[in-house]
């Protein structure tokens, strides 16, 4: 399979700084789209994968999976999108296309699983997959988003992981108008479930330990605070929320949360991976019909829809832009959860 | 309020065997039945209750909330029973008619808290409500259940605990034609619901620790029985079950079970009450959508369909018929699992 080779910035060791390298992207394809990268947003998982914090990264590593660019060329058999085109690439570049989830639109459920954009199997080249951090991107058509015309291009980068994410459970468990909703952590996540939740019609509540955010929450368009350390605030929202976003990336404690939910809720792990230390209590689950799930992004059809209704509702995430030389010190103020709320890339400074 | 003076058995003290003793009822109000009861079913709340094992319980204790029986009396405004209709009454004497739950015909999830058949708090005489071991019970008709004329009537009582516990989740998370359903455990609970699932038009399978339960699971209308300690059965069944009811009572590892869930499945959790241990692994969730929830008995509505679906498919439990006096042994051999698969009482033996 020919290929092309094209700027990017990785990392060979989990210890080792990212910077510029090249990487081989294959030359499209008959179904393929080659999209010049104009912004890729910074998500946790970019710094998890870099540095080995899951195991199992292959290097060099090129992370990115919130990109946004400009289609530079089309396979013959390429119909959705022609030269000139906006176009967005998220979490997923390849599924089976055959099991049950693909079949219903659920490629992040792939049973055999997905190709991810980064650090997954690429069935082309047998190599890792390489990420937005990089000029241009190539990806067969069924993985590639249209973008709305309104929106701004940095702040919708990040509408294709953090948005997904957060939209895909919203959406799953019925949020319209009227449903109580609250969102769990106030990060690059939370900040879209508040936007997200309040466009469906949804009243919105954050629980946040820093009182401090109060102001940001609510001009996201969170209707209510709820500091979760304090006893009383807590008290006047039992039995409160029909679906619950709990966006926090470290171990915490769902039992309170739990208590929150109104009598058949549910609250949606997106942040966390690993055990539910301290042990959940089946009591309030069972005497409440309450429900305690998980979700990890979305689909390809699903997250179209998402791009359509935040043109639509002129919805996108709150960045800040830097340039690609900045960011090893980006991931340094992610690690201090400092950044409001997702760190872009203009990926001109890597052409430059 | 006037009472009348009832043959009860019941139990003065956490340590004390049940004997024969006296309880008042009220006499009848304009909206009540009065019920002689036939037969009542044995439950192993009823064994928790009177040996306190939960706390709370006010003495003397009369259990039995598996009532089924004919009608002696109406008050005025009774419109749905008459004397000498079979009725029957389930775990739910009252509740607020107000709150949302109520309001949803869910007043097993009454947000003030429903009234028990047995160690509640009765709004009436003020005293705690005894159950159905006794001659006669006096209850709203609201919380009276019709009851088929065709079913077998000792076989009937536990289908107010037994069936409705089972019935109430298999229908919330809509079990029907096609649908892939696990029964975890094979007892009063479990053998109901593999018998209403298989009704439903579900694919049943059984997860037993015990081979030689695999005949009396088929023949109940399990379509397979799968070891749970055999963990090539287990693998075989991974990311299988649309739905998940675990009757099991005690403490045990939920993870091995998530992990035959299909995407978007739950697990619900209707037998044990305490905390989840070992510790539930969210990464298997998220990466499957997965949920795990509870579920307490049902609503009087819903007991009355269930009732029903049992009439026209003429299912009943498998019952063991004991004497009242035969109760205490009956309590022993509860406890080993040595009953197939409901202790029911013929309240015959304690009018004589
Ligand atoms: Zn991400
Ligand atoms: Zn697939
Ligand atoms: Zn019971
Ligand atoms: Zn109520």
């Amino acid at each position: 399979m020919s290929t092309q080779s094209v700027k990017a910035y990785g990392t060979e060791a989990a210890t080792a700084d990212l910077k510029q390298l090249n990487i081989n992207r294959r030359e499209t394809t008959p179904k393929d789209v080659e999209i010049d990268i104009l912004y890729c947003g910074v998500c946790h998982s970019d710094l998890h994968t870099a540095r080995n914090d899951w195991g199992g990264t292959v290097y060099p590593a090129v992370p990115g999976h919130e990109i946004l660019g400009r289609v530079t060329k089309v396979g013959s058999e390429v119909t959705k999108f022609k030269v000139g085109d906006l176009a967005a690439v998220g979490c997923i570049v390849d599924s089976c296309r055959e099991c049950a989830s693909c079949k219903e639109d659920l490629e992040q459920y792939c049973i055999p699983g997905f190709t991810g954009t980064y650090n997954g199997k690429d069935k082309h080249l047998k190599t890792q997959t390489f990420g937005g951090y990089s000029e241009k991107v190539v990806v067969d058509e069924h993985f590639v988003l249209r973008v709305p015309e309104n929106l701004d291009l940095a702040g919708t980068a990040p509408l294709l992981c953090a948005g997904i994410t957060t939209w895909s459970p919203l959406r799953h468990w019925n949020v319209g108008p009227d449903t109580k909703v609250a969102v769990v952590g106030l990060g690059g996540l939370g900040h879209m479930a508040i936007k997200l939740a309040n466009a469906l019609g949804a009243n919105v509540t954050l629980f946040s330990r820093s009182p401090e955010k109060t102001q940001d929450a609510l001009d996201l368009g969170a209707h209510e605070v709820v500091i979760s350390t304090d006893k009383a605030q807590m008290k006047s929202v039992a039995g409160k929320f029909d679906v619950i976003i709990d966006t926090v990336p470290y171990v915490h404690d769902l039992n309170p949360y739990v208590g929150t939910l109104a009598v058949s809720g549910t609250i949606v792990v997106v942040g966390y991976l690993g055990g539910l230390e301290p042990l959940l209590n089946t009591v309030p689950m069972i005497m409440g019909r309450k429900s305690v799930a998980g979700s990890v992004i979305g689909g390809i059809a699903e997250t179209q829809e998402m791009l359509d209704f935040c043109g639509k509702h002129n919805i996108t995430s709150e960045v800040e832009v830097i340039n690609i030389q900045d960011i090893n010190e980006a991931y340094e103020r992610m690690l201090k959860s400092d950044v409001r709320y997702r760190f872009v890339i203009d990926m001109a400074s890597l052409k430059a």
